[in-house]
């Protein structure tokens, strides 16, 4: 289950320190040249330490194509790649390797496999995000080509700087929308476009809400009011207004697509927090080291990332 | 794509006029001797015409098992099941045969199809949604048999009573909590128990939110408010308070999960509104007949139903 | 595991005795008329009775649509069908309830699920092909609007008249044709269209044996034998032999797809046999009742609806 | 679809002349200690060089770990792997750029996705089984494990010193054997376990037939000479002969899993052939280079790490 998609595949691996992480895409297109820059910028915005909310990690994020290309075009064959973890100090996180973070997946992948990665959250590290957005920049190159854009950006977010001091971490929402998704996409039971969406945007670590159109609001309005009336505009069906999001009866209708993801502020703060360790005696800890004080700015290309895999696959 | 699951299968057909609609589930557990009674307590649940908030048509539901049984004892084999559309009145419908009702699933359905049942909104009808409470009701069963209850209530309404007299609809919240869900279950990466959960509810019509513990609340708070610390609770590590809805890393740690579902207002209302017919002329709409003011009270069985899947599922 | 198919998919359901056996077809191409005619014929060749090598139950095979058709033509949406098991007399076989019977699925389904239907041989019964037929039956009339043609033929049989005076049975090699199948079908590394059709065939009862062109003679060949020359047939590259069998790397070449299926004989003999019963007794049993002397005539079909099935999914 | 199993899941990935060939296993237990010594000694069987039938390429085949791994433990979380392309020459092949050779994937590579790496043989190149056998070195280590073993011969192949001299190559057959597989292994309809087994053979480049048991034998033999008896033998029942080959009704009876594979003869041969280019225009062809003359010796452990796969795989 580290499988996304379909048709338009990506299966992911890797640890936050162990020797590598990467993906292997499957069902890509074949005869699509790569835009390399494209990738590399999309990465740089993922990337830490470009802006005041980021921790300090350097992560040279350099990617290693290993196939499914022949002069940096597409054979159709999978597509795998990787980044090294070059700057992985697990005796940093020596400390924590018998003590169950607050809110961090260090119990639960504990009581899932018996064992666990201690070196910086291992598998459930945020880390583990960057070949998504590899296959992502890849699926939102070959939808630009058709004229399908995703752009996303964040509504609404603690004070940060205020956080920082205070040891202390923030949560936000981001909204993200896809423009020009053709009509007609999606399955109507169970393979509904907003249900691939959710599933694809709770795949994100810290991700606690998500909700399509109005969403949530629509839940305290009327049918007069949350209806969108069709109309003729020059020739082509559309809606009037978009309280839908996009999509209805979980196929999308033409109309801008919608959504909107709430994250948890990341669980690594600097204050003391009560705990317990693996043998269960209570314990304190201050996570000290390269952590982020909120995760908003670098979700946002995550978000699209997943938003363009599901489209690409949902079209295939 | 009208399959959910994994490894407790449900496959659903069905259009809401058509001969019947059921469902298959493959991969329920052997040996497990069914209780009828209880099937049948979750179907009323579901049915119109017990509240004032739902429609008068009258279904008999009466299911009819097709095969993976031996004297109401499951085989390992698929559990075929149907029930037939007894009630069944296209030419109530016919009227709406080129119309594209507002913010139903007509227009999208024809987007993807080329073709669509007209009658009773066809495959995207409310009635479709039967045969999940069938299985559900098996699973809800087998997890019962194992101490894990699934409970759901209404958090949130508009005024039925109101609406119904304006010829209008209105929408809500569910909150659905599933106790002793054991911890580990869900995939780390991309079958997250919160990914496939909330997949699972998008399939419902009329979802337009999904949210996980404190859910979007958590993106207006801090790390030192939403963590759930950890504590030793007579030998079981457990967490004092429960943010993350019993979900960390995508992964169950144990305590009770705890999700909510927004439905928007059901599209069918009595007012009149303006639309267009299938070749764009506009037109003007009021949909009379059997229909409910709000669906929650008998999403509340189908939010159930389907939590109990997902949870037989991942634990498969 | 009781779905084939990654885009048509069939979902088999049903017990030889059970209530009823069916399908679920997903994936199915809209707005295609059915020609009912075409799947009668094709359930009348699969049916018992008609030959001379064929057993004496009177199937009536009466199919009923439960779903994804309007008017007859397909909606996109599944398809949902079932045949009553009318002629069910599970009394006779009481008898059979507590023994073995030698090269069964007797005792393997009772290892597997610790229960089982002994009714006929329950879901291993070979009347569980039936919904098979009906599947192959709409594939195999879309793949002919498309100009593919699938034939097959037995190439190699027993001698039915002196087994059944014997009260033995026989087993037979059948030899499968797809023209006009297009070039690049299959995937290449584990979804061959070699590896789908032996899959598909291994899917079948008694079979035990699959070779795709020259299949096991090959091993026996040279490499300057067993090579097919590309020449160009006006204007069309093609093979001039076709020793490959329509396949090459796993995909198909443009030429005619011939393989080879063996069928072992019927276990189900009227002779006198060692065995043991449940609790491990030796006993000795002699199958009387409605059984065939040889499964070939009737596995035609079947060979012919899978080959069907897995052409027009690989296309999808 | 470059991925096996559904349980214990291999996707790999890489052509002949491309950066990397690898990896990735989704779903191995947790908590195991890989035996490198035994992947490796599991890798050589494959390797080139070794024997007198085969070609003469160098490769180091260096296994790298990527994933999945702590302290050489598998955490349950995707292992990746590569091995690099060291000793790539694509100057070798240029010459066969534009021309098809006969009976390679060539041609249907190019039909199927309008591009092709030629270099070896890209994707279809036998290099690209590399991975299964690292993956099937730990599936085999985990069944030994709990006591199953898995052993292949060559029964039959051609005269290979006589092949070489003459510029041919020879085909051969490789049998098989699973001990002391658990009984009750494989799905009853879509998922036999001689279904998966068959559909894992056919994956292996040259494969041309496979038969289970007495196999195509069978098919001339009478069901009173083909049915397996079943006896009780010191309180555990099993059959006395296995003419069935360890499967009945598409699941293992306990007794030991015997199947058989044919391969055709490798299609690059030294002698002169005719074929095409790619625009159809008729030419000549004498394949030089590192080739072998037989696959067989390198096949066995091909065989059988597929066999492990799909054990280790319909046990999960």
């Amino acid at each position: 289950m580290n499988t996304i998609g379909h048709n338009f595949r990506l299966t992911t691996f890797g640890e936050s320190h162990g020797t590598a992480i990467g993906g292997v895409i499957d069902g890509c297109p074949p005869k699509w040249k790569l835009d390399f820059d494209f990738i590399e910028s999309e990465l740089f915005r993922r990337k830490t330490g470009q802006s005041p909310t980021s921790s300090r990690r350097k992560e040279t994020d350099q990617v290693e194509w290993l196939s499914g290309l022949l002069d940096g075009v597409t054979l159709g064959t999978p597509i795998a790649f990787m980044v090294r973890n070059n700057d992985a100090n697990p005796e940093d996180y020596e400390a924590l390797k018998d003590i169950y973070r607050p809110s961090h997946a260090d119990f639960t992948y504990e009581q899932k496999y018996g064992i666990r990665d201690w070196r910086g959250g291992g598998r459930a590290s945020a880390r583990t995000t960057l070949p998504i957005v590899v296959a992502g920049a890849i699926a939102k190159q070959i939808l630009i080509g058709q004229g399908i854009q995703i752009f996303s950006e964040v509504i609404s977010m603690g004070d940060v700087e205020q956080a920082r001091k205070m040891g202390d971490t923030v949560g936000g929402i981001v909204e993200c929308r896809i423009y020009c998704a053709p009509s007609g996409l999606g399955e109507p039971m169970f393979g509904k476009f907003s249900a691939e969406l959710a599933h694809a945007m709770f795949s994100l670590p810290a991700v606690k809400g998500f909700e399509i159109g109005d969403g949530f609001a629509l839940a305290s309005s009327k049918g007069s009011e949350a209806n969108d009336s069709f109309y003729n505009k020059g020739g082509k069906i559309t809606t009037l207004t978009n309280h839908s999001g996009g999509i209805q009866g979980g196929i999308t209708n033409g109309n801008v697509v919608v959504f909107r993801v709430a994250f948890k502020p990341i669980p690594s703060i600097a204050q003391p927090q009560r705990t317990v360790n693996r043998v269960g005696e209570p314990c304190e800890i201050a996570i000290e080291g390269r952590h982020d004080v909120c995760a908003l700015p670098r979700a946002l290309v995550l978000v699209e990332a997943l938003a363009a895999i599901v489209t690409l696959d949902m079209e295939s």
